[in-house]
């Protein structure tokens, strides 16, 4: 499951700019964050599927393509792989290698695929609704989160500096959005970057499965940028019952948090923040 | 052309928060951006065709399909189109409506799918790459963009504060990223928001499409995120010489900002900003 591999690319790239400050215009040298595409490719049964390309920062690409997976129902867990490698092609480029990942299932079939693509995207019976992104996730077997889970106001609050902290590549670039996974009393367990958000997270639940922490019971998600419906269900199928944002939620996402007894918080900053669903895992 | 009709769910919902503040918890109603799913339909020939379904705030839905269709090559002006109308169906509730726009266009059949698709994903080969994305823009037959376009640095740090200014949503929810139009002297000539930073960009360039106004050259467009590929890539369809942000480029955006003449600046706040590509247009 290491994927520390030789001639990876890396997380930023030197890029050569020209500066103006003051108008004045000085040539330098700055990092800049790498975007590539990366291609999920399905294997089981001696056959094999691509899944997804999704354009990403290189980095903790099998956690990308295990959490990724776990959102769309097809692995529950670290049991259901039997492994994760690159397809390197040698005759290619070794600046455009690293960005195809094999997932290999332990299952004897690839997936049902009509059911999958309907997770990629979404009904198209006249009348497509966020409602019916909701009801869907119904469909899937998740019921609202029932535990006896709650923290203090002040641990919510003393997460964003923790989370900045921990940051290495936007330090560098201010080019990334990080997902950061706490514990009940604020402790930091993992921190991802990249230049998806959606991606950041999904390698945050990538680490958590093939480490076999799932489900997250009991622990705190932040994220760097805006909530949309997309992260709140990353964390519902995650089994995160609290996610913070220093940002603001999306319509959708209180809906959903709301309906799956999921705490959402926003706008965390300095000594406030707002709750717009769960607020009763929250002691004040 | 006018998407404005009853019933249409708005760009924000009054959601109940409970907002802590200092130790003290507090209910109270503040405004969330919505989101919404959109599914765009294509019609041509007596035949229809599901080609997106993207999560957005509502409003100014006909620009988006327009733009969106207008990027990935299907849409090249207004002439390509019959018309473009919501799909209602009476049934369903009010609050799930206009959410499938039925773009009709003018030629005799719907467009090639095959290579449709090919633009929604990449390619699949072992090896795919940044690079071959954009090696697919010149298969579509963009070149490097020359024109004799230049504008004063002190005109793009202008921008930010007039942006600001113009948005209406953002204001009231802190939820949405924006994309806006200027001339060259950097009078704001129309700017849109949206949940989704490409839908937010992807209305704009639908807004010049519907109007007539593409190529927009001699123009210059600024977001307030990250710049993606994906968004230095609608700048280039659309004609835009210039794409200013007032975050972080990403390695790939700089690749094809540089590969195709398109100027681009980032950071731009205050009396500072870094230009990654095209720094020829800039008189300091």
């Amino acid at each position: 499951m290491n994927d520390s591999v030789a001639a990876r690319p890396g997380a930023t790239v030197e890029s050569r700019i020209t500066a103006f400050e003051d108008g004045v215009a000085r040539k330098r040298f700055d990092p800049v964050a790498t975007e590539e595409p990366l291609e999920i490719r399905l294997r089981a049964g001696g056959r094999s599927r691509t899944v997804a390309v999704t354009m990403r920062t290189p980095g903790n690409d099998f956690e990308l393509a295990a959490g990724f997976l776990h959102n769309e129902g097809v692995l529950a867990t670290r049991d259901g792989l039997l492994g994760i490698s690159y397809c390197i092609d040698r005759d290619v480029d070794p600046s455009q290698q690293y960005n195809i990942v094999n997932v290999n299932l332990a299952t004897r079939a690839l997936p049902e695929f009509a059911g999958l693509e309907r997770h990629f995207t979404t009904t198209s019976a006249c009348g497509v609704c966020g409602k019916a992104n909701l009801d869907q996730l119904e469909v899937r077997g998740f019921a609202p989160l029932a535990d006896d889970f709650t923290f203090d106001a002040a641990t919510l609050l003393a997460l964003p500096e923790r989370l900045r902290a921990a940051q290495n590549v936007f330090e560098k670039t201010g080019g990334l959005h990080a997902a950061a996974l706490f514990d009940e009393r604020g402790a930091l367990l993992a921190v991802r970057e990249d230049v998806g958000r959606h991606n950041a997270l999904d390698k945050l639940i990538g680490w958590a499965l093939l480490g076999a922490k799932l489900p997250l019971s009991r622990r705190i998600v932040l994220v760097s940028g805006r909530t949309s419906f997309e992260l709140v269900q990353k964390c519902l199928v995650a089994g995160v019952p609290a996610l913070a944002s220093v940002s603001a939620p999306s319509s959708l996402a209180v809906d959903l948090a709301r309906r799956f007894g999921i705490t959402l918080a926003g706008f965390v900053r300095g000594t406030r923040f707002n709750v717009y669903a769960g607020e009763g895992r929250i002691r004040s």
